[in-house]
């Protein structure tokens, strides 16, 4: 490989952890947000948002750049082509996050329904799998790819388990419900999150042993 | 522009559209089959996953081949990038059919809560946006992608007048609440359906004048 495409593919890895890093403190601070009741970090999740997009775009215009001018071949060329779609799993999951800041203003304006104790610890793991699904795709570490494949199930099986403990208070007490159902959209905002560095985990597995592991569980 | 180039960028376009075809019928066998109560048919969507997920793998792989050996410059080789990305929104579009055909299996195990109206005129609407974003899409149609991203507000508005009106249903009797709730996820994979529309739309408007209207409603 070219010094020059060394260094370009160098570049594209620190951009796109640097967009991951950014996508990882939104969702941070959107879930700080709404367990603190902190509008004003709600607010600084939904400002941040611009970036996350000029960042999104520059990357996949470096992408094409790269394509046109340096014709990377075999395990670059999937490398590049991975990165573009990667990029577009990141933007999504700032949007999430705003969504996450969205609900959290909304919800704070009611009284506090009970302490979140699940909520932050979905938020942790989503966060953990985010950072692992982009490690393993700069450093094309497949086994750290599956580690968080397997973490999915963790996150899926504490949204059911905070959605049937929503649906008990709003069994109680219909006041409630506009309260947990909006709860109920972070948790599911927050397992999304996860799903997407799933994705993300997947294609690195892809990219790395050219196994298709995505749809197995949907045979 | 080869002929060569021709013929394949050509085929490329038809498989898209197939693959496409196939997500719209998903979608409305799905819906289908909770409106009419049809188990038989919710599983046959669930069936026709894997032809999706084979279809989005081999047009992949095609795309990497295009770019590996034919080297497509400008405007061609920003075409097969963004399609590299369309087919990933359309295999998760089919994934979101599968969803709501296996919560039609949960719903129709309990009595109707009432006849649905605006799930139909959802669904309907996020197919025709389906549709008419590959079409602009492979006509590199900018004026049809933009009346696609306008109708997204359309389906917002149906998912939260589904939301609104479902939320009547579970304060006058909290029996209701389980079906739902399941209800409102079904008008929430919908509205996630149109948005997939919406972000290949957005793409093509990128692809065919360079301007960026992703993020527009959000700074």
């Amino acid at each position: 490989m070219g010094r020059i495409m060394e260094k370009e593919l160098q570049e594209l890895k620190d951009k796109l952890l640097r967009l991951g890093a950014l996508v990882e403190s939104q969702v941070e601070r959107s879930v700080t947000s709404l367990v603190e009741r902190d509008n004003m970090l709600a607010a600084s999740v939904i400002d941040t948002d611009h970036e996350v997009n000029r960042l999104e775009v520059e990357i996949d215009e470096d992408c094409i750049l790269l394509l046109a001018l340096r014709h990377p071949e075999a395990s670059d060329l999937r490398f590049v082509t991975t990165a573009m779609k990667i990029v577009t799993d990141l933007e999504r999951m700032g949007d999430l996050a705003v969504d996450i800041s969205e609900r959290a203003l909304e919800i704070n304006e009611e009284p506090l329904l009970k302490p979140y104790i699940d909520i932050p610890r979905m938020a942790r793991a989503a966060r953990q799998m985010l950072k692992d699904a982009l490690d393993a795709f700069v450093n094309k570490d497949a086994a750290l790819a599956r580690k968080v494949t397997e973490s999915d199930d963790y996150v899926d099986n504490l949204n059911h388990q905070i959605f049937r403990e929503l649906l008990l208070f709003m069994l109680e007490d219909p006041h409630t419900i506009s309260r947990a159902i909006r709860i109920s959209y972070v948790s599911k905002y927050l397992e999304r999150i996860a799903d997407h560095a799933t994705n993300i985990a997947e294609m690195v597995v892809y990219l790395v042993e050219g196994k298709i592991i995505r749809h197995m569980d949907k045979a």
